[in-house]
């Protein structure tokens, strides 16, 4: 069904100040480009200033240093990103499933699935595993033995959930996740590889988001660890007895080794990579693409990253580069040569 | 049922001249190494030379400048490898799916299917979902509420397609592949991360081949695109909002971060990596494990990897590489030092 | 059922050498961290020397040199690691599947299926399709035409095997691995791709573990081959027609490009990336987010990542990179300009 509000009514109930006209109905949220008279937008950064200029939206949401750059109804606030995110909540809300079991799910008589739960086709709920209230369990997925899903989470289709893990309230998980997998734990003797048992559990805290096809591995001992608010985008994996701290953001495609320890509200940039065994303090912002080889003690930015460049320019730099000692050298000879030189004469 | 053909039958059919016996009987194609007397293999790097000297196929497609290399029958054409394509295929036809819908597969009521499409066990098609004529719906795959598949494609099993996706004729899409996940929409607020509510749609053209475990995202409010002719590999990442254009193929474990604008007829090496709203126009080639940090205006091949070294020599020119710019100041010293002394000298 | 040995009955079966009270019993393994009284724990680096000092654990094992650094019963060995990986094993057997094929699982009447195998809800085996003696076939796994799988194999939930693929036997393959996709095969032709069918295999060698989310594709021609004993982490992707050789490890997220040959006893870190139709030699370790470009004739290790830093000085460094071959040149220019100051002077 879908729901519609004025300037005043979105003002009233999210804060901010509406300039122009206050009546302004608006029925969904829309983009800078593509916007059109009943749809609000926003305006976040200077360099979309033509966009705002040519937009056909009916309101936009912008920062009190925009608010002169257009002439159509807006909503003035602090931070335009997060208020446009509520917004589109507002006219995007998600609905509780309906509840129910289908007929092709299985869910084990020893299970404890609450009633306003929904469990689609071809799901399973193994043995002793529970589900939580208006939980949506989607088709194909799998809730191993022993696990419990938390209220109010979402497992979207062919999700995996292994034995004995938890996840928190308000989960959304997307397909083809998989949760607790085996850690990557071999030991080598005499040339073949001993697998060590991986008996640990995945914990998740609360309002975790997980991406499509990430894989986050259960501890080798003790248990990995995803505290809450953690945001983790696709494809990333998470090694076994990581801790992921409360709030840091994950872009896709970024793995985590074993036993890393990442602080609280950090961002790791798409395709990161962060070895094992290393710490990460609170409030660090690794960029895309960096792999980080020692732990970091100080809050910031990290970049290791090759700059890309026309592929003949690229090669010969990187010959050079693996030459820079013997340059490095040549240099310190012209110093030495030039004091001497001053010396002697 | 296997086919055979004699060459002169298949240059009727795929063109080329046939050099040598033309009554040569052919059943299968093989490689260079391991061809018996009734497989043609194909010849297109002069590195190859060695093997097709010792090949026991019994024919071989190669480009004209080639063909003296062997006196063993053989087509001559323009492009051996594409020929070689083409060849593969006449031997290796792929056949419509016997149609029929699976007991254990779960159809809604409100879903249109074709009655020539197959729809194998634990496969669900939701409310209002299309699936066009002579479509293979893997086991375990799913078609989201709204959803359309076009003719002729193929989904492996375990494909997960989200609401409200358009995947065009002839696709392909390999297990584990989840296509319409919410993209990674997430907005900082006093240290917490609000969730964008993802209601862009993702559009796939016709021809286009999806490899396992791929992930293509819904656009947040606009809907993300890929064009007609596009080939995807196994693990790429596709982020919400991008637009990859027509024909560009894009190798594994590839990541392309959202909003990102790929042109048309570009290639993307492995494990490469796209940043956020950039562009690259028509005619791109990226190396393999190159991270494209600006947008790309001119045609051509970029690239930006570490070269790698023996662990020592790579260690001693990294440590260097971090003070790069310390080095650079000492060469500029250099330089000031003597044109002083040339003044003064 | 909980298992408990003493520690000499613990030396009796794995070797080793006991110090200390030799009746100590022993329920479970445990981490120096959190290992209480009837845990076992194991120590290995110098560095956790803190943690050893202070373990609850009611046993630990290590090495001869260590042996002196704790007071608590011990069991002495050469190899600690590989040693606790023994006793984990002893204190948790891996059980064979209760027999079985649920309801919800379709198999069919081609297949061979071992009476001793277990076959879960939303399982399919294909026609011709052959599952060993004690596989577990795990819910919504998918073992395709003409495939087989090996004795004492598992297949954690949602595992795909397509068609004509050969699984060895005691596999461990976790969930949303796909093993037999087509390869990225596909030629240009006037600006369009023309896919080449891939009408090879993959065949896995026995004992091999196969990660989450992790694709190996099936050869185009000849057949993707993976030996004994190979351990691949969580999202890795084995391209068509690579080789790995036995007793390799993998770390997660690793690239293998199509027909790369590694070698036997080589470890490759996460996220490295290895280019199409290289050959790396027995006993090459390729560290952690290292692209190889070029085959690798000798063992030892290779590295080739761009040293992470503070961003400012990353940028700096990264700025003066794309100038190497300048600044190489005004050294260059230097060295000239002395040599001739000094012929001259």
């Amino acid at each position: 069904m879908p729901v519609s509000f004025t300037l005043a009514e979105i003002a009233s109930r999210l804060g901010g100040r509406v300039v122009g006209n206050p009546e302004a109905l608006i029925r969904q949220v829309g983009s800078l480009e593509h916007a059109g008279p009943d749809q609000i937008t926003f305006f976040s950064h200077l360099r979309h200033k033509g966009k705002l200029a040519a937009t056909r939206a009916g309101a936009v949401v912008l920062g009190d240093s925009a608010q002169g750059l257009t002439a159509i109804p807006r909503i003035v606030c602090d931070n335009p990103y997060a208020y446009f995110a509520r917004v589109s909540q507002l006219f995007n809300p998600v609905s509780a499933p309906e509840p129910g079991r289908d007929p092709l799910a299985q869910i084990s008589a020893s299970a404890r699935v609450a009633v306003t739960a929904r469990i689609d086709a071809g799901a399973i709920v193994a043995d002793g595993a529970r589900v939580g209230e208006r939980v949506w369990v989607g088709a194909g997925s799998y809730v191993g033995q022993g696990s419990s899903i938390g209220d109010d989470s979402r497992l979207h289709p062919s999700v995996v959930v292994y034995h004995d893990c938890r996840i928190g309230l308000r989960a959304i998980i997307h397909s083809g996740a998989v949760i607790g997998a085996d850690g990557f734990g071999i030991a080598e003797s005499v040339g073949r590889w001993i697998k060590i048992p991986q008996i640990g559990r995945v914990l998740i805290g609360d309002d975790v988001e997980i991406g499509a096809n990430t894989t986050i591995d259960r501890g080798a001992i003790d248990d990995t660890v995803v505290e809450d608010g953690v945001k983790l985008d696709n494809q990333v994996q998470i090694g076994h007895n990581v801790r992921v701290g409360a709030h840091t953001a994950i872009a896709g495609c970024v793995g985590i080794a074993g036993s890393a320890s990442i602080g609280q509200h950090c961002t790791i940039g798409g395709a990161a990579v962060i070895l094992g065994h290393l710490e990460l303090v609170d409030g660090v912002n690794v960029s895309a693409g960096t792999l980080i080889s020692r732990s970091i003690h100080q809050p910031g930015t990290y970049t290791g990253v090759f700059p890309f460049d026309r592929n003949a320019s690229w090669a010969r730099n990187a010959a050079l580069l693996r030459h820079l000692s013997e340059l490095a050298d040549r240099v310190r000879a012209l110093e030495e040569l030039l004091r001497r030189k001053d010396k002697n004469g």
